[in-house]
């Protein structure tokens, strides 16, 4: 991969032929390498790079270099972030202006939900979009493993892989999920490993509830790390089979505490701490990098080890060591200036070369991200009438049974159950009383609209419904419903704002989140955003949904990630049958 | 690069759907991951790779496995020799029957030689030679840095380098000496080394005697390890400046001992033990990586910390981390059996999935190198007569004196002197009572034998004439001689051998060692070798040379990589003034 690194600037610069850009001053400086701290060093910066880092760089500081006095304080590599989703909920010059004033200089994105509507081009879309942002950020091609038959018709192939990594910035094929390789031989998703080793890139792993066998497998065939380890021993299981291990502390899990009794037990070079995505009110709340290094400090992990968890480490994993992760010249001027090692608040942040935040403020604008049209008008399926979410009679089984997915405690896990709706002329009706609603998946991929309705239960919902297009792994709409109405409503509010996620009651819009770009991404502010998902969760509650993160629960129905059964266009989808089923048996 | 990994081979293995080819069974696994030592694990593999590392493998074992009994002995990853020549003295089949046995699963190897005679050409024959290993061989493209302005017509460009990076095994480029880009910025160094970095392969370095300023210079321009570390200082100012810290144990130094006061106190991950090459006498004397390794364990080095030093520090390094360097899924099966962690003595060596060797001696064949014509004979030189070792008396200055090339105790520096020789009819005259002897050089690289004749103290020789083909850093035959036709002789007869070391007194040869390949490398037996040398080095005490190293102190006498005043055929070079001067003022 081309650097752009301009040898001759650093040169004169090291060599004390030209005076440095910026020298940050006498401070502490964190040796990621040797793991030492190294009191009264200076880094002096050229350009973009470092060019020296020592005890005494007077000699570099001319009339017009701008000096920072680190007084004593300590000099700490940027942070990287290895395993993140941008583009849910946020638009991403927003999440910047979080992430970065966090200590953020580096993101590896996956990039499954511009996979699910554009294909590949949702990939350079991507790319068009990050081109000009103040600190690196890398993305992942989606492997795009999805349960909707519709999803085919976008899948991105070895071949066009092979295109997409002709950009330094694809970094590599982003998770996925073992099953598919792994239980299905899945020929495209091993071509796909195979053109990413070939490009000589990284291929990231999801290996969820894989042990012993499946996950030497997984190891086997060529993948290099998975970010799913929920337990200590998960993480060892891991290490040992050579993946780096990356532990999630985000919107989906906090994990950090797992691996606390490994502390001077082993050696953490192969663990990476990540946040694996996060959410407008996650953000606000908990904070981004800095608040998950802050919290492995708290915890007793010495913060050399915590810090190099999101610098050297995931900088060696990923290829990425001679750019970033460290502080030494020929690198990438990332720089945080922290009070002292136990607090993790950057004072001062740089990214390649330039100050882009101070005491937890942009100090420079982040550039706007355009959104072309063809990611604004993504919503691509008919209207549909109250008739589309009717079921016959004839769809149950000889007994008035049918399927129904049924929510865990928890939210996420969702078990296949049986039970006997309602008949209502002729037709099976949703029933709020036994929490057996109506829920409904439509694609909208084709520009056919081809959908499915079953029956859920576990989601509580009195009255109304519910819809959003933020669906994973996969282009759709996910609706739930007490009635047929209402349910039909807020699917065609979706379609006429193209994305979001609303809530209809008696026909009366009850609150919308707009997610136009890709019906993923919003346009709101952060803090508006935020305040949306929180009174999203606040009316459900009030409609009679006591899950703890009812949009994650909705938003989730559609994705192979998670068992044991999820809806596609063409029925539920069951993960252990590993078929497509309708209502009745 | 491509792999060839077979993914479903290692999917069925793993899965349990075939049998492993091989089994090591029930072993103390060095997880060089974790640094932890794992009892009761086994390895299955397939081909050539690792299937699966667990407790209980037993599953994998069918009627045709091959089954290898640990028995609770260690298993370790193979060994990587991270810098070293391959070409130099002994052939490579020889060495490799040496090397195997001693743990070494992986060489990167160092082609100056090939490019001195040869040009890029000579990296590709090394390729061929190399092919049919079985063990993993490397090379890095040589820079080619050379005093002798006729290797100018044989340099590799960045276009050729492009075009090696081509083959995966051409792994980056080999150690430029810091002097050419950084103190001459030597357009064509810069080039290779911005090429190296366009193809997202390793730089290599020599900083020798760099620090402060110029070693920032060295790494701001993204070259990554330096093997010239002589003191603790030296190790730990290369590792602050982000270069992997190669510690050399071989021919030209034995430094282990510089990283003991740093045990414990850093972390190591970015230390590596490399031999930067050896002899034939010290590899059958001193035998090549497990007694390096053992040398570590014996001066106190944890095992695990010794090991990781030539398995996963190096193939972390070398982007090699995805197929060697640790135990685990989807690497090659890169194994030693040890009898216990502090003993450092292959039982067996498993490389690629194969035994190749059982307690010190290979059990499969070492396929020939071959060695094509155009390798066998670049001595292109005419024959010399004693006249063309005459040194008129107008060659010195108005006072009868000229510069001598002073060798220093130790026999590698040399310092500039002046003396001033006995004049005899006119000529100026070697006088060993002074002990001022003649020094020639002579390029054999454009045919037309241009050559140099100055004066040497400090060899020591009372009778006779040396001569060798084996130029460090250029093509050419560096003699001295006591007299005109002896010296004369000597490299007449290299001619006539087309490469080689010879002694001639009094018109007899002493000794001759053949070195016909590229005039670099023999094609003798290690231990007849080994004794030719050992025989030259008596043979020239005999003579009256009390060097330690007579044959290295001959070699090194045209290399840039050791100050101050070197051969080149215009005359001397002087480093502090980077000058080629003649005799005279």
């Amino acid at each position: 991969m081309e650097s752009g690194l301009d040898m001759q600037l650093l040169m004169d610069t090291a060599l004390g032929r030209r005076p440095a850009d910026l020298v940050v001053r006498n401070g502490t400086l964190m040796d990621v390498y040797t793991g030492r701290m190294l009191p009264g060093r200076s880094v002096a910066v050229a350009g973009e790079w470092i060019a020296h880092v020592g005890p005494d760089l007077g000699y570099a500081v001319g009339p017009e270099t701008r000096v920072i006095e680190a007084d004593g304080r300590v000099i700490c590599p940027g942070f990287i972030d290895a395993h993140t989703h941008l583009i849910n909920y946020f638009n991403i010059p927003e999440f910047l202006s979080y992430a970065i004033p966090s200590g953020a200089t580096c993101l590896i994105a996956e990039l499954e939900c511009y996979g699910f509507i554009l294909g590949a081009e949702g990939v350079r879309i991507f790319l068009e979009q990050t081109e000009a942002s103040p600190v690196k950020i890398y993305t992942l091609v989606p492997p795009m493993v999805s349960l909707s038959p519709a999803a085919e018709s976008l899948m991105i192939t070895p071949e066009q892989l092979a295109g997409l990594f002709e950009d330094p910035r694809v970094i590599g094929l982003g998770e996925s999920f073992w099953q598919a390789p792994i239980l299905q031989s899945d020929p495209r998703i091993l071509g796909l490993i195979r053109e990413t080793h070939k490009a000589g890139r990284s291929v990231q792993g999801h290996a969820a509830g894989a042990f012993d066998r499946k996950l030497a497998a997984y190891a086997a065939i060529g993948v290099e790390s998975c970010h799913e380890a929920i337990s200590t021993e998960d993480v060892l299981n891991r290490l040992e089979m050579g993946f780096y291990a990356m532990i999630r502390e985000g919107d989906i899990r906090r994990d950090l505490e797992i691996i606390l009794p490994l502390r001077d037990k082993i050696d953490f070079r192969r663990v990476i701490l990540v946040t694996d995505g996060t959410n407008p009110g996650l953000l606000i709340q908990k904070g981004y990098l800095k608040d998950v290094v802050q919290k492995a400090v708290d915890l007793g992990i010495d913060p050399m080890e915590a810090v190099r968890m999101v610098t050297l480490n995931p900088a060696e994993h990923l290829g990425l060591d001679k750019l970033t992760g460290g502080i030494a010249p020929g690198r990438h001027a990332d720089l945080l200036i922290l009070p002292d090692p136990r607090t993790i608040r950057p004072q001062w942040v740089i990214s390649k070369g330039r100050v882009v935040a101070e005491e937890g403020r942009m100090t420079v604008p982040v550039p706007e991200a355009h959104y072309p049209d063809r990611l604004m008008n993504t919503v691509r399926a008919p209207v549909v009438s109250p008739s589309a979410m009717a079921v016959p009679e004839s769809c149950a089984d000889r007994e008035g049974m049918v399927r129904t997915l049924d929510i865990q405690p928890g939210g996420l896990v969702a078990r296949e159950g049986r039970a006997r709706p309602r008949p209502v002329s002729g037709y099976l009706a949703a029933d709020s009383a036994e929490d057996l609603l109506k829920v409904f998946f439509m694609e909208r991929i084709s520009g056919r609209g081809e959908s499915f309705v079953g029956f859920v239960r576990g989601w509580g919902q009195k009255r109304g419904a519910v819809a959003t297009t933020l669906c994973w792994d996969t282009g759709g709409i996910i609706g739930i419903g007490e009635n047929d109405e209402d349910l039909a409503a807020a699917v065609n509010r979706l379609i006429a704002i193209q994305g979001g996620t609303v809530i209809v009651v008696g026909g009366e819009p009850k609150l919308e989140i707009p997610l136009r770009a890709g019906g993923y991404v919003s346009e709101l502010k952060m803090p508006e955003l935020a305040g949306r998902l929180l009174r999203f969760q606040e009316v459900m509650a009030s409609l009679g949904t006591g899950l703890d993160f009812a949009h994650l629960t909705l938003s989730v129905l559609t994705t192979p990630a998670i068992p044991f059964i999820r809806l596609t266009e063409k029925g539920y989808y069951r993960f252990r049958e590993g078929d497509i089923v309708r209502l009745g048996s």
